[in-house]
């Protein structure tokens, strides 16, 4: 059994992480912390674990938790973790961290689009998370900076058309759209019910700070620079991410090549589903699972092709691929503790 | 392993016995059937599945089913399983029948409020598969009929209180809500995003078919003929249903006494979650779960008694009590396969 | 024309009054005030309201107010009237206030749900404003004191059969469901929209405020004091209440009759529609509206009367109402500016 | 007053037509049919309306029609105006056709989209009836073409930046996302509450009629063919449609000199609000309202235009814009009964 604890373990990303934890057939949970709710059982914060998960929350102490787990989740607002991270990669932990932290090889850009870093010496001997792309350097990573969600949703179709040098990366465009948990658990006029429920509207249009996370992932894919644009949506559902991308090709290829190097490049994977031709993704078939759900369609009137994809922000864009990282750190097959079924409805 | 069968597995009721059933750790699901849908696989009719689940649907024939099957469910409109689970038993299949065509023991109950009954000998055998309160009977029993989802939620907390005399029967006054999902997934005016998103409704005031289910097991109890006053609401969730049953007791007794009366019948089962003083069940925090959330309040200024029970209609109100009779039938731990944890949100 | 004022206009409550005061038809909105947003335009907060309301708030000084306008609405946090009105009545405003201040004619009472009142000496003065109740009083009162979204909404069904003597007052039940706009505009986890938007739940389960409120108002009208068991549900909805309240009838009534009762009642009023046999209420038909939508059903199993009612919290609930008073005590039609057409979805 | 008639009363946009022009206070509203539900009266199709429109719908007959309306609108599923329209324009009416049939003055290009034309002959003489673009025209038109939902909300923004010959016309993308009123009022199982309201999916990706309705006008503004990829989605919201559209400039501009063209363009009418720097479009904004909110942004990194667009898609999408052509044919102010507030919340 591999020891495991989470840090920050009641924000939604968090608390996701202890629920997949807790079942997970080869994990032993060890230590949960929060800061706000230390001492308080983890059914008091979110009542649903009544009975199930009653464990009691801590305060962070690096000691402690090294003690007890081989495996450290940090789930934590971002800037918090760059304190935190190398206490415990120094007590001989290996981190999986979830804020944005450790995403960006390069800390210049970090700090571009964040601010000043503070663990700067770690952020190359990071290993970016995204599983499915990167699982070799994962395997034996002491430290994987677990990527954004919209990034994730994006570059799994992104990445194999790019290697292969089909995609035109001066006209890259992506109309995103994310469900509300995606803001997270703290309350805001931007999260209250009334607000939301019936509306629906684009955000940080032209400056969300996942665009240097995309762009520095897809540049080092070696293809060039990318040009993207990227327009984020607000959807009022609980959970939930669909990407749409534009892409120019930089040469003519047939939609069904498309969809078949998409298909061969995750062929050994099993979250990747890319859909028949004439299936469409809805955030609804991705609902508590960690599938990346992914369709291709070349409009025959224009030539551009339209990826679609989508996640469930909080497990394959958060919580899911963190574990789904893990087991690939410790050995496991991918899946394991990753197997929900999708809802009925 | 148990070989089962599911009869109609395209409504939202067979679907989630599918979903469920196909990771049961005990159970080999043998064969899945549909009259609409016969021959395409199940994750046509439920992209959700794409994957996971492309087993095909068949066309139902009673011997092909008992060929395959040890226990057969049965998830179609009431009246249909009248007709079929006769042949069922007769090739020897053990059937759980999640209609109402076997909840009433007297058939004349069952034509009164349904329609005429055209397997009038089987309704004295079949067992009322209310799991925790009728176990022994269903431990053994060739026929189970399957509750509905209002009984369910209502009988619960109700039960142990009227089984000690505590309850007066001549003025109960239930007020239940349920999500859209209970309207089963044929398309009407009445199941229409647009009609319900933003609204909610009583329905079938005092004419509710659940009714005459609910009042003929509390009967049999043997404490009286209950009055029991029931309205139904329908609340735009997808899944869930809410109980409000306000109590007159038949003699005085504490807030404390009800709540440990309710634990303690149900101390040697797991689904029924009685909730410590002060909170309250949530819809939400059932979703997904075989969970029956319950909370006693005596109101100091009146002493009614309040008593609040929240499940999942589709898994504790249908399929997962379903299971959970199937476990018990085959001996297994009422538990098994059913222990998905809620959701975080 | 009437000069009108708004002292707290950027809850929801106080943002509802301003956008129907600004095209009444005989209203002069002079001033809108803020504590929060003083010297922004009103359209900054509400944005919707974009070139159409552009007027800045203000911060409330009395003097000030009172020079502008003849009649100030007052929709702030309860607490806050009670130093307000006496001023605003001392520089010769009429007021209709929106919190709970001034809607208990003895302050004991009003102290026993709230805090110490700190202007005891205007709770008898003011009147309370459940217009097609009270019109006769409201028409000469300097200071009405606005009903409770609940109590307006379980009210007017009850009034005219209490008025009888036809009621029971010793068992009456009332299971209500609200909106979550009648949480206010604040924030809080409780309106946070991953909490709610697929749940469902009592909230303040024999505790709620609004309680006190009813029983005063009926033991008012002379027939005995009232045992209310009142227990308040949250949908999720953004406006909205429905509540369904349980009758022991005191001597036996034909449903046409107690139909025909509150039809009569209210017979000389237009925003109380008594719904015809067999049809219901329901949140989206009020929605928008100043309309009380009633329907009674006697369930011929128990004898029971069952009371269904329905209005938009924010308007009927309070804005609207507010504003039906303030047109009785001007003299106007009591529909004037608030014949405003329900949505067609 | 102008004797109007709706032929098509009780779809949603029928609905929508009737609840604005029973209030329009130059309209006097003569006649309202459906086939369905002839003989009814309104409010019991749409119980909301109880007690404001009782009045009865008639079935279609055009000298009837004729003999009680100056103007008619047409709100029926396309194919059927065709053979209605011709009829009745014979007996002297002038016509507000609300579906496809009268958009395309190239009968070629609707046959193309739809199916064959009956009425071809009239295809030249309707006039596409974008209230703000074609104001001119529509003033003597006989027969309107009410726009398209989709080409309304993305042809605002665009149409004075292609007038200008600002816009690269062979690389434009729009990324519309609409609310579930858009698919009718008929039943489906893609309107079914549980499989949409917490999901969201693109749909008719690349194929969606509306495209060439889109093309057609920008090709008659004689810059250019455009090259446009349309995908729509479904956004889980009862009402309302939002637009994001990225353009390739076809020469340098600052985003306020985007920003000034349109507001200019569009000046001496009241429905387009080009909103300021830094404030976006959101669904909840216009709902209920003839308003298209337009928000520019210019990526500074990529220099593609940002163009988001929002409507109510029942009202300046469908009926709202229709009575502006209706106002704009008969001489009134183009706002008359289309004032409406949107909501607070």
């Amino acid at each position: 059994m591999i020891r495991v604890a989470v840090v920050g373990a009641t924000g939604y990303t968090g608390a996701e992480l202890v629920r997949i934890l807790s079942v997970h057939p080869h994990v032993e949970l060890t230590m949960i912390t929060s800061r706000q709710y230390a001492g308080q059982p983890f059914s008091d914060v979110f009542p649903s674990f009544f009975q199930r998960l009653d464990c009691r929350l801590e305060s962070y102490e690096p000691k402690k938790v090294a003690d007890v787990a081989d495996v450290v989740f940090t789930a934590l607002p971002h800037k918090l973790p760059m304190a935190i991270v190398p206490e415990l990669l120094g007590e001989g932990c290996r981190v999986v961290d979830l804020s944005a932290d450790f995403r960006f090889s390069d800390p210049d850009l970090y700090e571009k689009a964040y601010e000043p870093h503070k663990a700067r010496a770690f952020c190359s001997e990071a290993v970016y998370g995204l599983s499915e792309v990167f699982a070799e350097k994962i395997a034996t990573a002491r430290l994987v900076g677990n990527p954004g969600c919209y990034p994730t949703c994006i570059l799994l179709p992104l990445v194999p058309l790019v290697q292969r040098g089909w995609v035109d990366l001066s006209h890259l465009i992506c109309d995103a759209k994310s469900g509300v948990s995606g803001a997270g658990r703290s309350v805001s006029l931007a999260t209250h019910y009334c607000e939301i429920a019936q509306g629906f509207k684009a955000y940080k249009v032209g400056m969300h700070r996942h665009r240097p996370e995309i762009t520095a992932i897809l540049e080092g894919l070696g293809q060039g620079r990318p040009q993207l644009t990227f327009v984020p949506h607000l959807v009022p559902t609980i959970r939930g991410m669909l990407a749409t991308t534009y892409v120019q090709l930089s040469e003519h290829r047939q939609e069904s090549e498309v969809r078949a190097c998409i298909t061969e490049a995750y062929a050994h994977h099993s979250f990747v589903r890319v859909l028949p031709e004439g299936r469409f993704p809805d955030l609804a078939f991705v609902r508590g699972t960690n599938f990346c759900d992914i369709a291709v369609r070349l409009d025959p009137e224009t030539g551009v092709l339209i990826l679609i994809s989508a996640i469930d922000n909080l497990v394959k864009g958060a919580a899911g691929q963190a574990i789904q990282n893990m087991n690939i750190m410790c050995g496991l097959d991918e899946r394991s503790g990753l197997e929900a079924l999708p809802p009925v409805i």
